[in-house]
Order: C-alpha cells, then sequence, then structure tokens
C-alpha cells in the first residue's frame, strides 16, 4: 500500500442521515380499519379488542415493551418487522386518542397514559390535541408534550426534539391517515390481519394513488398477517 | 394376497362430491375496492383500469382465455392460483355488470357480453338482472340465462344447469358481497393488489365477522400482489 501525499487518506466524513419519518407495526383488518368503534378506558381498541394485534402479542419486541401474554416471546418473521420499530427513533407523533380515551378539555389531569410511569417509547413523544397542557415527564426518558398542530408544525416540533433522528407516526389511525395525506410519510410497516371488523376508524380514506408514491413489497407470514413495507419513491 | 368371500373385494362407490360454491381470481385494491368508478363500454372496471388485473394478465391461464397481453405466459404462483378457476365448475353466477355496461331495460339486445363469439366460461353462466330476456347460446359452450332472483334462488337456477358440478361467483363486486352475506360461498380466492384506488365499489360492507365463518390462509406472490384462500369452517 503505498501512503498519500501527506501520509495519510483523504476522508470525508459522511453527511449525517436525512431525519426520516416512519411508520411500524401499524395494523389493519382485511376491511381496512386499524381500530374498533367505541374505544373506552377498558377497550383501547374498542370492539376490536386486541385482533389486530394478535400477530404483534407473542413477538420479544412487544414482549419487552411488557404488552405480551406470552410464556415463550417469539422470534420469527413477525418479530423481525416488529423489531424495526425504536432503532434510530429520537422521537414519536401520536394522536390524543393513542394518548387516552379522554375527549375535549382535560378533565382528568392525573391521567398519564395507557403505559404505567416507565412508557415503552423512551423518548420524547409529540400528542396531537386542541387541549394543551404541560409537558409530562416519566420515567425511561419518555416525555409527552401536548401540540395543537397541523401535521408539518407537529413534525417541526418533533424534530427539535429529536435530536437528529428519526420520527415514528405512532397512531391513532386518523394521524397516520393525516400525515400520509401530506405527504410526509418516507417510510410504513403496515401489517394485514385478516379479520373483517366491519367497523370503527378507516385508515384508507382519501388517500387514492398513493401507492404511486411508495415502492411497495409484501411478505405473508407463518401465522397469517402480511406484512407490507412501503418507501418513498 | 388372500381372496375376500366371494372372490372380490367389497367396495361402495364414492358418494358424489357436494357441489360447491367457489370464487376465484377476485381481486381487490388494498383499500378494498373491486372495481373502479366510471364503467363505460371503454372502461369495463371504470377508472381502475386493469390495475387490478396486472397480476393475472401475464399468465398462462388468462392468456388462455385470450385475455393476455404477455408474450411468453407466466406458470409461477400466480399462475397457480389463477388456474384453479374452471375445474370442476358447472355453472356462474354473474352481476349484470360484469355481463355489460347496460343499465335498465335492454336497448342494445346486440350485446352478447364482453367476450365475443366464443366467451371464456364454456359452461351455463346465470347473468342477475331485473330485466329477463331469452338465453343467449354462446360458442364453446356457453350460454347466458338472464334471471331476477335473490341469491338463493339464483343458486338454485345455476345448479339446474350445472350437472352436479361447482358453481363458481364469477362477480362483479356487489354479487360477491351478496352471496357472502348470505353465507352461500364455500371457498374463496381473493387477491390484494398494493394499489389504493380511493373510490368505486366496496366489497367489505356488511360483513362484519366474516372471518369467524372461514379458515383464511395468504401468501405473496413475487408480483407484489396478496393471494388469499377462504374456505368453509
Amino acid at each position: 500500500m503505498t501512503p498519500s501525499p501527506g501520509g495519510r487518506t483523504s476522508v470525508t466524513a459522511p453527511a449525517a442521515p436525512p431525519s426520516r419519518v416512519r411508520v411500524h407495526n401499524f395494523s389493519i383488518s382485511l376491511d381496512g380499519f386499524g381500530t374498533g368503534e367505541g374505544q373506552t378506558l377498558d377497550a383501547p381498541f374498542g370492539h376490536a379488542g386486541h385482533r389486530l394485534l394478535q400477530w404483534a402479542l407473542p413477538t420479544a419486541t412487544f414482549a419487552a415493551m411488557g404488552l405480551h401474554g406470552a410464556s415463550t416471546p417469539t422470534t420469527g418473521v413477525d418479530d423481525a418487522f416488529a423489531a424495526r420499530w425504536a432503532d434510530g427513533i429520537g422521537a414519536e407523533i401520536m394522536g390524543r386518542n393513542k394518548f387516552g380515551p379522554q375527549r375535549g378539555p382535560w378533565e382528568d389531569t392525573d391521567w398519564r397514559g395507557w403505559w404505567g410511569a416507565d412508557p415503552p417509547f423512551h423518548t420524547p413523544a409529540v400528542v396531537l390535541t386542541h387541549h394543551p397542557r404541560p409537558t409530562l415527564r416519566m420515567d425511561g426518558g419518555t416525555s409527552f408534550h401536548f401540540v395543537d398542530a397541523a401535521p408539518v408544525q407537529a413534525l417541526a416540533a418533533a424534530r427539535a426534539l429529536a435530536g437528529g433522528r428519526d420520527i415514528r407516526i405512532g397512531g391513532g389511525v386518523s394521524t397516520v391517515r393525516e400525515f400520509l395525506a401530506a405527504d410526509l410519510i418516507d417510510q410504513m410497516h403496515l401489517v394485514v390481519v385478516p379479520v373483517l371488523l366491519g367497523r370503527g376508524v378507516r385508515l384508507w380514506e382519501g388517500l387514492e394513488g398513493l401507492d404511486q408514491r411508495f415502492h411497495i413489497e409484501s411478505t405473508a407470514s407463518p401465522r397469517g398477517v402480511t406484512h407490507l413495507m412501503f418507501w418513498r419513491r
């Protein structure tokens, strides 16, 4: 090997990767509903129950979030997809219904989300609401920032909290739909579950031609769901 | 080998298999539309064009129907599913919109379907319409029988024409939906195509809980569609 003049190889530091906007583990029924009808404190997904998450709950990834019921977590095909949800994420954006079942002005300010003192996010999370309230700082690095903003402004707020890392759009259904409609999503992992919910909140409204903005690949898992990966053309 | 008494083995003729009701190659968009909006003579699938059939047109099965555009028909995964559409079928039931674009009383009685003098069905086909007309007998064994009937009666009419063989529900979307709602389908091959049509005729209306009546398996094909097989529990 011949040293270059000056005795060292000239290298340029790689540019920081751009901060991407990602959706992960987003499950819809075969008829396109991302959640059921009638969310309550006892039924976060309404009449859908946990049917849309049956594929995910046994995985090691969901077990590590404390959301599992499996005695022996799986590390198969479903976990290979599920596991990608946190890597490189600096902040999440979620709709208010993902945070909790209250509507309108906050009456129960003791509510700190569905996830207990140490939520599984471990990053800042922007909660979209027309009723801002002070930031909640939780154990384990999660904080909830209540913001009344359209998608573009919410994304700017999340980026300001994300330290240059990626933003996850965490749901619910309307939030994912709004970010897709605003063409703000770079990558989306969608899971189609072969159940017919019949009612609830549809993902696919007003998104005609969306497929033309993305590469799409899909694979069926042995548990019977279909994983679809979308990434921007 | 010891001959049984009487010198022959006692056998019973197998019972004739029951006539099943089947759906094949039925394609829907990711957002659940089985056809687009605005069917016309030049656009049988409305604004959807041929997007829902892109997976099928290159197959040897569709090439043999005269519907292809491929120079070298494929005999891969998609064809393995497509090929099952005709075997054992004794009659088809189709909605009027599959037969043609006319609505209301028949004004153009010269219309003999989209398929030319020798349609690919080669069996009797019951066409559901509120405006009965005389039976059309085509080349190659296809005949069109125009019947004003609800699903159960239409099925009886098809069985009377099918010689004990299976009945195919050939579409369109509303016809498949009505037969599913009436719980008359025994097997269904559904193909989910990763396009977002946004508008048209939805398959999944009023079918909540349908999945509980079926076993469902799915596999993704290399061309990017997902084949789902439903069979009665």
